[in-house]
């Protein structure tokens, strides 16, 4: 995978494409390592965890890494990648606009740039939370009024959810660019029950048993509603955007944030 | 329908039960006429509003009256009903533990008492929200978490409804007197999205063009959802409850307060 | 808890319940032992499975024996758990009107019924199941119309599911008590959309990889919906279930069949 | 709105569109004559229906005309319309493959395409229900399974819906195009609960008292799901949706089908 600076020739699409999982011992990069086992067409070549010699990687042969890993180190595993010719497929959270400017100068850099290395990095890999968030934003200008739902486990510390902010913030932003004005409210008492304000946009936490991670998006307009719902029971949901992300990340040099950006959703 | 103190036989009930409607020419008073102009059995013998003398009522031959008025005269309509022999139900707000007291009171004078005469005071008509209200409450003991998210049309000024509050309150009741610990919660950051606290129960209130008066309570148990909703989209809605109001409360001596212990959920 | 016949004195319930589980190597039956294992007042006393001698269940001092078994085998442990003198909670399907009233008339034996001993057979433990049916039945009388959908895995072999049937089925039978009209249906062109008729009830089976077993009925009115909706994400969810009847049936001689019947829903 | 042959200048989208109705007694016709008087920047320059003589619309200077008549009529008016250099914007039902190919055809001809005259036949103004739809068919590659509930009052008397087997139909094409198998379904006994099959896609039909129109389309993966919910509560729901094609049919020459086509979905 590591291509000469002289060539002009991009790296072409492997037949069967290497995998390295970074963060392989925790929970989310276990069941990674199950899916890519159990995927026809990729190959899992590389188990790397803290502790490991990132020689491990390196000499692997693998085309894709995908970082599971903690924010602590997940931007320097990216650095190590590129400089190894590695695309990088990242779940980790902690990404700020900064740490991703420096890996969009990386991919820069003549030598990364000519090997068309790509780096996907995601908040979510579920393709239901990314759906919805998607149609979300694309329905929010054709809708008087909008609120969203996010429903929790009660072991939950924080609230709303990051997905709910995403969500009502890409929404916000929508409305925003087609010069829409805020939802209607005429509460006058008791606007403790009506939810957080983000960037305009109310949104609602609800912690339940028995529940693991849910989003609903309402739309209103006079005689009509538009709901959109997703549902994450468990963390094997985060598989089927993983896999599409490996497969995706060798056709797409540079940096890509957010799933959405590498479905087909025209 | 004005039965002789010196009897001791309860009135009978008439094989069509005629039907005075007070506040008769308010929005919701005629749907009531409507309703009961189009009801088997029923007879609508007066129509009663602001400025009417109260004869109209008196001398109709009305064994019920339908009273939706305002709140200012209700408590009164009420007396005037029963010293007239006359069964009420009343669907107007604005009463107090100190009014319905009044009213146990004269329905416990010996005349009116052995006329056997029935008063009906209920917040909510709709036969969905009652249902659902009952059932939260009888499900209540049996979940480890519950909130209640309440949904209205954006020109409501209140949040959360009425009936939201005296769900969450019911249900709040049911699981003190089972002994239940509160639902749990772990919520560190972002209390602002957790909605009202009513009685301890969390009430979220939604407000949405398009939208009328709706409700849905969820609970959860580890691995399992219970959730109970209920559509309001029309006054129409309130009518079949009316109705059962006014065929139930010629059998109900003394005062009733609340649709639900008219209706047979055993 | 062998309780000499000639002695009138029921047996006391016992402070902390000495619990055997049949079927105990099943899946359903780890699961069992586990919740047992965990609950307060309960104590696990003999695990029995395919192949043991029935001595194990006899001499473990259990006060109450749990049978997820097989439907071959359940009826003839009953019995014997009934000679035991220990009472019995029965998940195990396959009884039939037949199986059932020889358990009636073996409770019915002067020991047996001296010795105040209780069987509990429930198609269903999920409390949100059992919850939801039960509304359901009693929601039935005050709506026109009413329909079923049911949510399963894709696996499944059968629809509709038995419990959607029982449901529809007490949804018909409470109509009918109440001497409704069928449900409105102009449907000229198209029946195959319209669902399973189950005794004039309509029951619609959706099929989905990613669900597990899930309910809903749906009721209206002219005006108004209510909707009840349970769902099971997981086999621990019926462990509530089978706690509250394993603490109930030692209360309750005789048999007794279905959970709800257990459930304080007044 | 008539513009020379000889002239290369398309028509400008005129400040205030001037528009007709065909069909204005109709109580669709009678409420886009409503929204098309309270709406800023269109006027109302023709009420036009059954009986009246077509110059009515032809002298009337109208821009756009809505055509909400009947299948016997609305193709005739079309091109009437066309003759007349009016942009049609198209609500009636009963087109076809063939009566829309004559539309394509007069649209060709040299001075009706030199006038950039635009149709747009959308069988549905439903902006939450064309979204439901649009999204529906671009989710459909990415989840295994899939399946369509369509709700309605219980007087309709075709099933499904005309907008859920459209629904489902654009699903089937899109999971085709994809190479996808169909939903798994395991389904031995009991097909008559499992709906429809549209193109290999469940549609099921529920029938409710007061319900109008609704559509949910459920998707699942391992782990996951995705629902899509709409309602129509009132025909002036529909109202936003003309208002938008009339805005956008002025700057849309030849035929558009769908009212998906003038929303900006990217």
């Amino acid at each position: 995978m590591t291509i000469p600076v002289a060539s002009a020739t991009p790296s072409p699409v492997p037949e069967t494409i290497n995998v390295a999982v970074l963060g392989a011992a925790g929970r989310m990069g276990r069941t990674v390592c199950d899916a890519i086992e159990a995927a026809a067409g990729l190959e899992l070549v590389a188990r790397y965890d803290a502790g490991d010699d990132f020689s491990v990687v390196r000499e692997s042969g693998a085309h894709v890494a995908v970082d599971f890993t903690v924010p602590g180190v997940t931007e320097a595993n990216v650095h190590a990648l590129l400089d190894a010719g590695i695309h990088a497929v990242v779940g980790t959270t902690g990404w700020t606009d900064e740490s991703r400017q420096r890996v969009r100068e990386h991919l820069a850099q003549p030598a990364v740039a000519a090997a068309r290395t790509g780096v996907l990095i995601a908040p979510n890999f579920g393709l239901s939370a990314v759906l919805a968030m998607t149609f979300a934003a694309r329905a929010a200008r054709y809708f008087e009024s909008v609120e969203v739902i996010e429903l929790h486990h009660p072991d939950k510390i924080d609230a709303p959810s990051g997905t709910a902010r995403h969500t009502a913030a890409a929404i916000a932003a929508a409305r925003a660019d087609a010069g829409m004005a805020p939802s209607p409210d005429a509460t006058e008492t008791g606007h403790d029950a009506r939810g957080a304000d983000v960037d305009g946009v109310r949104v609602h936490a609800v912690r339940l048993r028995g529940l693991v991670a849910h989003e609903e998006i309402l739309f209103g307009n006079v005689g009509e509603q538009l709901s959109i719902r997703q549902d994450s029971f468990d963390r094997v949901s985060f598989m089927p955007g993983v896999l599409l992300a490996v497969r995706e990340v060798v056709t797409r040099p540079g940096l890509t944030v957010g799933l959405e950006n590498v479905l087909d959703l025209s």
